[in-house]
C-alpha cells in the first residue's frame, strides 16, 4: 500500500516535507521519512505502552458508536454506517442530575489512545469540574475505519477515502455527542471541547459551527490560519531556525551550513560511506534521504521542545533543542557530521539502545497515515523555506502539491475549501461578532504557532501565548518540574473554562 | 415521473399534506393536489409572466457559476460540477472601490426567478444602500440542475438526488459568493443575505454557519424551529383556524363542519354528482380529492393573506381570508357546498376565467417538485391537526412519513439531522452567545410563524413580529395601499441592516 510508505508520525508534519522537498517528483516518496528509524527496541516499547493503556490501566473504557458515513448527502453509499471508537471515563463525573459537565476531546489524525495519553490536562482537571471525559476518534484513524473496518477497502482509492474530511469529522462529533447525552440522560450537561494541533483546529471550528453542541473550546496549538493567503509559507521554518538560534548562533550556523556538505559528500562513494559511518546508518543512503531524516529530527524536536522530559513522538529530555545545541557545541574539534550525529541521536536514540538507523523504516505506530490524504484534499497548508532559514531553501508550490496528489490519488486538492468553510480572512473582525468561548493557546517555540491565533479577539475569544511553549504543551500531564509559566497557563485555562460553565448554568436558569 | 404527481406550488406545504392525510398509504398521491387546478388561462398567464421577466424586463442579468456537486466529500462522483444559475443586478451598485454592499437572496425550493419577482424589497432598497443584487438559485431547482442539467437523471433516484440537501446548498452559496467577490474585486464589500420561507431558514443558517461570508441575514418567515421536539405539530393548522375565526366564528364553523358533509356525499353516486356540480369540477372526483383541494385553498390563502392584492401562488384580492369569509356569509340560505365553492373560487379563480376545475392538474410552473425529496431526507417538520382545529383531525406520524419515503424513494429520513446540524434546542441561550445580526420576521397570520423565532434573542438578533402579517410579506414590493404596520416593519429592517453595514465599515478600519 502506497500510503504506508508516506507516513509521518506527527502527521501535520507531512506538509512540511511536501514543501521542503526540492527534489523532483520521482523523489516524492523518500521525502516522508519516519522519525523513529531504528529498531527494534523503541518501536516495540511505544506500541506496548499504547496497547496496555486501552485494556488494563483503567484510564478509560473503550466504546463504539454507529456513525453515518456521509452526513451531508443522501446517496445510497452515503447511508453506510461505521463503528466510531470513543474512550470514556466517568470516574469523577458529577452525574446527569447535576448537569455536570462533559469534556470531549475532538480526535486528530491518529489513534485516539495516543492523543488521550498525551492529554493529561483533561484527566487532571476532571475532578475539579466533576467532568465526564470522552475522547472521540477521528474517522478513518485507529479503530474508526469505515467500510467494515477494512483498511484495505477504506484506503484503497478516493471512492472510499473521499469520505475522510474535516467537515464530516465535525458532524461525527456533533452526532455522537448529542446521542451520548440522550443515552445518559444528560441533555443539559454543558460540553467543553479540547484539542491539540489538528484536533485543536477541529475543537475551534466545532465551537464556531456547533455552538448548540459545545459551550466552549480549548484549541491548543491550532494553526487555523495556516492556509493559502492567510500566512507566510516561511513562518514555520523560520520558527524552527529561531528556536535553534535562541540556544546558540553557532548551533544554527552548523546546521545551516551542513546541507551543502552532506550534498557534496553524497556525490562520491567515499562521501556516502563517510555519511553512513558518521550517522550510524544501517546501510548506504542517499544524501537526500539523510537530509530528510535530519530535517525531521530538527523539526519534530522544535515542535516538542518541552521543558520536561517527554515521550510524545520519541523519548526526549527536557529542553531537547538546548540539548542538541549543547551536543553540537560540546567538542568544537569534531567534524560537522559528528556534531550533527550527536544532536540527531538525542531525537532518534535518547534511550541509547539503537545500534544503527534504518531510514527505510516507515512504520506507523500511531496510525497517522491518513493525513497524507487530507493534505491532498483540503489541508493545503503552505510551507516553504527562505534563504535566511536553517533548512535548504525551498519555495512553496501549490502546483507541486497538486501534481503529487494527482499522481498518488488521482485527485486535485481544493485549496480554498477550508477558508470557504471556516473563514480566516479578517478573522478578528468576523469572530468578534459571531463567536465566543474559545481559548487559542500557542507556544511560540512551536513552528505551527505562526498559523495560530496569537491575539485575543474579544473578552471570550482569548489568545494565550507562551513565549517558551511548544506544541500543545498545556494539554500534557503536569509534572513537578513544570516551569511557573506553564502552571500559570493551565490555571488561566481552568479559570476561563470555569467561567464558561458558570455562565452556562446561569443562562440555563433564565 | 412520480415526482411530478407529488408537486405542490408552495412546496413547504407538501409537509402539510403529508400529515393532514388521514388516508391510507394507497391514497398518498392524491393528497398532494396543486392549488392551480383550472385550465388553461391562468397557468399560461403565470408561466408567461415568469419567463418574460428573465429576458426582457431588465430586472436582472442571468449568469451561471460552475459549482461543485459535493463540498464535503472527495469521491470521484462528488467532484462533478454543475451550472448554478444566479441573477445579477448592478444598476445601483456603488462599486468595489467603495466597498459597496452586496445583497444576496439565498434561493429556496423553486425557480429563482419566481422568488426574485416576489422579493421587491431588495430592489427597492438597493438604491439607498447602493447595493449589488444577487439572487442565487438553489441546487436541483429551476435551471440549476446537476448532472448536465438533465432532470431525468438528477431526479431519477437517490444516487443522484441524494446531493440535494440544505448543507450543500449553503456551501454552494458560500462558494459562489466568495468567487463572485474575487471576480469583481469586491473582497471587502459586505454581504447581506435575504430569504423568505425555506430561503429564510437558509439565510439565518448561512449567517450562523458562514459569518465570514455574510455580515447579517434578514430571515423572513423562516420556521427554523419547526422540527421534532421543538414545536407543537398543531401550531400550523391552529394558526389557519385562528385566521378564519378572526374574520367570523361562523366562517370557521362552516368550514369545520363541511368535511363530514363532503365525506357523506362522497359515499353515493348522487352525492358525488352534487359535489361535481357544486364545485364546478371538470369530472367526478372522490371526496378525498375534493378535501385535499379545499385544504389547499384554505391553507395557501392563510399563508398569503396579504393586505394588498397579490399574485404569489395565485392571483388574490387584498385580505383574501376576509373575502372568503364574506363569500361564505353572503347568502345565508345557500348550501354549505355553495358557500365553500364561493370561497374556494376566490383562491382558484379570482380572475373569473375558469369554466371548470381539474383536480388532476399537477403542473409545476415554479418547479417546486424537489421539496418532496427534501421532506423525505432532512426536512422533517411535524404537522398535525387537533379536534379544535378547522381541518379533519390528524395525528403527526413520523412513521407514516418514513413509510412513504421508503415507498417513493427507497430512503429513510434523518429526522434529527437538522437539529444536529443547526440546533434549535435552547436557541435563545445558544445564539445569544454565538451569533449576531439576524432579523427574524414573522407575520402571525402565517401558519409557519409557529415555527419561527418570535422573541428577540439579543440586541443584534431581533425578532420582528407583525400580528397582521402573512408569509414573508415584508419582502414583497411595496404598494400605495400598504398598511402602516407593514411600512414600519420595512423601515425597521432597513434601519437594522444599515446599522450592520455601518458597524462593518467601522470594524474594517480597525
Amino acid at each position: 500500500m502506497i500510503l504506508a510508505t508516506l507516513f509521518s508520525p506527527l502527521s501535520l508534519l507531512l506538509l512540511l516535507f511536501f514543501s521542503f522537498s526540492t527534489l523532483s517528483f520521482s523523489h516524492f516518496v523518500p521525502t516522508f521519512p519516519s522519525p523513529s528509524k531504528f529498531h527494534p527496541e523503541l518501536t516495540t516499547q511505544l506500541s506496548r505502552s499504547s496497547s496496555s493503556s486501552s485494556s488494563s490501566n483503567g484510564l478509560y473504557e473503550t466504546k463504539f458508536f454507529t456513525q453515518t458515513l456521509d452526513h451531508f448527502d443522501y446517496t445510497p453509499q452515503s447511508n453506510h454506517k461505521f463503528q466510531q471508537r470513543y474512550l470514556f471515563n466517568d470516574t469523577h463525573w458529577g452525574g446527569a442530575n447535576n448537569n455536570a459537565p462533559i469534556f470531549v476531546y475532538t480526535g486528530n489524525e491518529g489513534n485516539i489512545e495516543w492523543f488521550t495519553q498525551n492529554t493529561g490536562f483533561m484527566f487532571e482537571t476532571a475532578p475539579r469540574f466533576q467532568a465526564l471525559l470522552v475522547f472521540i476518534e477521528h474517522r478513518f484513524y485507529g479503530k474508526s475505519v469505515p467500510f467494515g473496518g477494512n483498511r484495505e477497502v477504506a484506503y484503497a482509492n478516493t471512492s472510499t477515502l473521499g469520505y475522510l474530511s474535516s467537515t464530516q469529522a465535525l458532524a461525527d462529533y456533533a452526532t455522537l455527542i448529542i446521542d451520548l447525552k440522550k443515552n445518559i440522560s444528560a441533555i443539559d450537561s454543558p460540553v467543553v471541547v479540547f484539542g491539540g494541533s489538528y484536533g485543536g483546529m477541529l475543537a475551534a471550528w466545532f465551537r464556531m459551527k456547533y455552538p448548540h453542541v459545545t459551550i466552549g473550546a480549548l484549541a491548543s496549538s491550532a494553526p487555523i490560519l495556516h492556509f493559502p493567503g492567510l500566512v507566510s509559507p516561511y513562518v514555520f521554518s523560520d520558527t524552527i531556525a529561531n528556536d535553534f538560534r535562541s540556544e546558540s548562533e553557532n548551533c544554527y550556523n552548523v546546521i545551516k551550513s551542513s546541507w551543502k556538505q552532506i550534498e557534496d559528500a553524497g556525490k562520491t562513494d567515499k562521501g556516502l560511506k563517510l555519511l553512513q559511518k558518521s550517522f550510524r546508518l544501517c546501510k548506504n543512503y542517499s544524501s537526500d534521504d539523510l537530509e530528510g531524516w535530519l530535517q525531521s529530527a530538527w523539526t519534530y524536536t522544535a515542535m516538542t521542545d518541552y521543558p520536561t522530559p517527554s515521550n510524545f513522538m520519541n523519548p526526549l529530555p527536557a529542553y531537547p533543542i538546548r540539548k542538541m545545541c549543547e551536543a553540537i557545541e560540546k567538542e568544537k574539534k569534531r567534524s560537522t557530521f559528528e556534531k550533527l550525529y550527536a544532536a540527531a541521536n538525542i531525537y532518534y536514540n535518547y534511550s541509547g539502545s539503537a545500534t544503527c538507523f534504518d531510514l527505510d523504516d516507515h512504520s506507523d505506530p500511531h496510525d497517522l497515515g491518513g493525513w497524507q490524504w487530507q493534505a491532498c484534499s483540503e489541508m493545503i497548508m503552505p510551507l516553504g523555506v527562505r534563504k535566511e532559514s536553517m533548512f535548504p531553501e525551498s519555495e512553496w508550490s501549490y502546483k507541486s502539491r497538486s501534481d503529487s496528489c494527482q499522481f498518488y490519488y488521482n485527485t486535485t486538492p481544493r485549496p480554498h475549501w477550508i477558508t470557504t468553510e471556516f473563514g480566516g480572512y479578517h478573522i478578528h473582525q468576523v469572530l468578534k461578532r459571531s463567536a465566543s468561548n474559545i481559548i487559542f493557546f500557542n507556544g511560540l517555540r512551536d513552528p505551527w504557532s505562526g498559523g495560530g491565533v496569537l491575539k485575543s479577539i474579544s473578552k471570550t475569544l482569548v489568545a494565550i501565548v507562551a513565549k517558551e511553549g511548544a506544541h500543545h504543551v498545556d494539554l500534557r500531564y503536569s509534572t513537578k518540574e513544570d516551569p511557573k509559566w506553564l502552571t500559570h497557563v493551565r490555571e488561566k485555562e481552568i479559570k476561563i473554562i470555569a467561567s464558561w460553565i458558570k455562565r452556562y448554568y446561569r443562562d440555563l436558569q433564565l
